[in-house]
């Protein structure tokens, strides 16, 4: 039997860590702060990349790939983007090792110093642009729709799986388009199919909006994000959409010919999401049991438990289970038959709990006598009998109202959880309670900072929905245009 | 149109290059010996990585991700596996960069050094082994099959997109089993994994066999591997499976408890293939006009030209080609229609011809009449009018003749160019013909290396296949078990 989890109301961070390592999802390596993402982890990560990668597609965009490497000097070319990204990476300064000649093991050769360092890329703008300079001619080559599924890496201080890793996977999206227009809508565009993945795959409700200019990511002109309420109320920023402007077309020198013959600076876009959307899936439906999957994500979407005593109830038992997993599996439901003899049916049951397996079936003899079968929901936790008759009918739309319970349910909770305050005290004690908290801000950095500073509350967006009445600020009583989201975050 | 490409007869090599480059495959970075996957390349590895990623899964394997950095100190663990791997590769020494305290840009911060250096991994065993220490228990945890799908490095001096680059893409399977006998298995399934994706995919023959001791992979006891013969003659490895014996379990102490309580070492397997294929690909299909792709490996399968002269044609003809369009993609083929009225058609055809577009429809005004169109087969470049009524059909058979038959005449240009030599005069003379050479060799490593030396051909593999009759050596005279496969090699 698996051992029990942390409850969540003890210590929610400690619950979070157990269940990313208890339920086979990843773990730490001796690389520190880089992950390994186990196969049941993988899994999930699979399903989440094909259906993206599917999304991205439909919208006109092709997969490519760019070098690992970027050299040192292309990380100072464009000015904002400097500060955000040249500091805290990984940087390649040799490419040999010679067998330590004073003793045992290996030593870095000292004649293999490359004349320019090579960065690990923590985001790939500067390479790519620097290559689109030789892709774009003319306005006949533009838009140039590209994504990247890749690694990258982030030096980071302090870790947490999924979360934030040295090391973590993601896609970037990388655009180029002839008109200001065009990529706006380009960012919009990716932002929404964000949110609609958000929304209909992992069953997450978000918040879209725009971030403020001390959080835009480095080089852009505007970030749109969508931010996700986990359980514990704080905030998780889930995807961004970048509008680059023209910055990095004129960084690296990237012009075309218009239709009249003009040359012109490219404009730009870049999106990306990262396995800590895997983070986002555990800490937005898991509760204390373990693990609970929306199905459209899970591996297993049924697992099937027999239920028997001794070996000549087994075989008609297993028989049954085989009729049902091969039933639903031609009805392309991804089922797993567990009829491992050497684990007790209690076993199982902590296990694919554990593991956030949607539904579960079991079959008894009594249920063969009856023509029935127990079917036990992950989320709700509860079980009613159904016949065997037409139990894929069953299975298929049981499925379907799990993910879109899911789904409600963590929409209520941010509903009921999204509160207005409009002094400081109340504002201080609503974030304090967890909650997302729409408040009135002056506008200006220098007030955001001094509100995060006291609270560790940060303006996560500039939500596109909500009031936009003007009104005054919680902390300064200068006017505001309208209200904006604070909330702790992630 | 397109520029004309080298003949292949005049330079076999600058061919090469070119129809990678000129047919959007991929291109050279700024990054030395780092290249570029284009979209268009990308989307061919795509589908190379679907369908191998679809076999490893039939036969049980789950995927997973490993770090990208590997501590210095892993790579000296097992001995045989530092002389191969630990040494040429890109080294990170530092975590920080800093603005030049003493002028413009970045400079690595001194004091950001790593205690112990980080490899960029240029394979991955050490690190997934010394994980599996943690993952293995009991008989009970076996076998444990595991793929990574995952970029790697090693420095190379000379690069050559796709057949030898610095950083390249890969999938690295790592499997633990409880016997010699299962993992020896397991080693021979995932050959005939590789095999089977060569000829039915890649429409590639390919020669299956094992190495000699010195072509082993770094710590293996055994190497099986699959060679095929490009259109010059020379060979290239494909794909290599690895039986490694206990020597990873060893190096990091990875046991388990048998059924019977003993505690026994893990016997390990590895395999991987590479970017690298795309060369193969190109290499044993393409023509004078470009690259030739086997329909089930093509991004497009089928390209639609309208030929028209005015708008007033244009109308009925665009209509007819989009119902052909339609028809075929709700057939399931990957099919384009070029409607792009600013092209002609005459370099629409040399563009999908450099692009590889195995079958090509074209319908002009006279096949309105006649209810007919043009088929044109990218690789025979043979034309013929079939009658609109039924082109479903016809297509589709036609691009299961064209798979089989990519494949038939790479086979017989196999067969055709493999021969025996049984004396050193012969032996040079068909090495140098760019045979594939099957010869007798007295099984020491220094008679190989001393073939080697003075031809440039060496042992390809011991294949499973063909004559097994013992002779003599063609180079020394001594006694030889059997026949093994000489040729040059990429």
């Amino acid at each position: 039997m698996a051992k029990k989890l942390t409850l969540r109301s003890e210590d929610y961070s400690k619950w979070y860590n157990e269940i990313v390592v208890d339920a086979d999802l990843a773990q730490h390596s001796d690389v520190k702060g880089c992950m390994i993402i186990k196969p049941y982890g993988y899994a999930i990560w699979e399903r989440m990349k094909d259906a993206l990668d599917t999304m991205f597609k439909e919208t006109g965009h092709s997969n490519a790939y760019f070098p690992l490497f970027i050299p040192k000097s292309y990380l100072s070319k464009e000015a904002a983007h400097v500060k955000g990204f040249a500091k805290e990476c990984a940087v390649v300064t040799h490419y040999r090792l010679i067998n330590n000649p004073d003793g045992d093991g290996l030593v870095v050769d000292p004649d293999a110093k490359l004349e320019e360092e090579l960065i690990v890329r923590p985001t790939s703008e500067t390479i790519i642009w620097n290559t689109y300079r030789k892709w774009i001619q003319s306005y006949r080559d533009l838009p140039l729709l590209i994504n990247q599924w890749a690694n990258v890496v982030r030096w980071e201080m302090r870790t947490r799986l999924f979360l934030r890793t040295t090391e973590f996977l993601w896609q970037e999206g990388h655009t180029a388009h002839a008109t200001k227009l065009e990529a706006e809508e380009e960012t919009r565009r990716m932002l929404e199919v964000y949110a609609t993945f958000a929304e209909s795959w992992m069953a997450m409700p978000v918040v879209k909006g725009n971030k403020t200019e001390s959080e835009r990511f480095a080089g852009a002109l505007d970030t749109l994000c969508i931010e996700a309420m986990m359980q514990d109320g704080k905030a998780l920023q889930a995807g961004t959409s970048h509008f680059l402007g023209q910055n990095f077309a004129r960084a690296f020198d990237v012009k075309f010919a218009t239709k009249e013959g003009k040359q012109e600076l490219v404009w730009a876009t870049s999106w990306g999401v990262s396995t800590r959307l895997m983070g986002a899936l555990v800490m937005t439906h898991s509760d204390d049991a373990g693990l609970v999957l929306p199905p459209k994500l899970a591996p297993i979407e049924v697992v099937i438990v027999p239920i028997y005593k001794g070996p000549e109830q087994m075989g008609e038992i297993l028989e049954k289970c085989r009729e049902i997993e091969s039933d639903l599996r031609s009805s392309g439901i991804r089922v797993k038959l567990d009829d491992d003899d050497a684990k007790r049916s209690g076993w199982k049951f902590a296990e694919y709990e554990l593991k956030g397996v949607p539904l579960r079936i079991a079959v008894g003899p009594r249920d063969l006598e009856k023509g029935t079968c127990e079917l036990a929901r992950r989320d709700t936790r509860s079980k009613s009998f159904e016949p065997l008759e037409g139990i894929t009918t069953t299975v298929k739309s049981l499925l379907e109202t799990i993910q879109s319970d899911l789904f409600t349910t963590a929409k209520s909770r941010l509903t009921d959880n999204t509160v207005e305050a409009d002094n400081w005290d109340d504002f201080v004690s609503e974030v304090n309670n967890g909650k997302f908290v729409m408040a009135h801000w002056d506008g200006t950095s220098e007030t955001e900072d001094r509100i995060s500073q006291q609270t560790k509350a940060s303006i996560r967006c500039i939500p596109y929905e909500g009031d936009t009445t003007p009104g005054i600020c919680i902390k300064t009583g200068n006017p505001s245009p309208r209200r904006v989201l604070f909330a702790k975050a992630y």
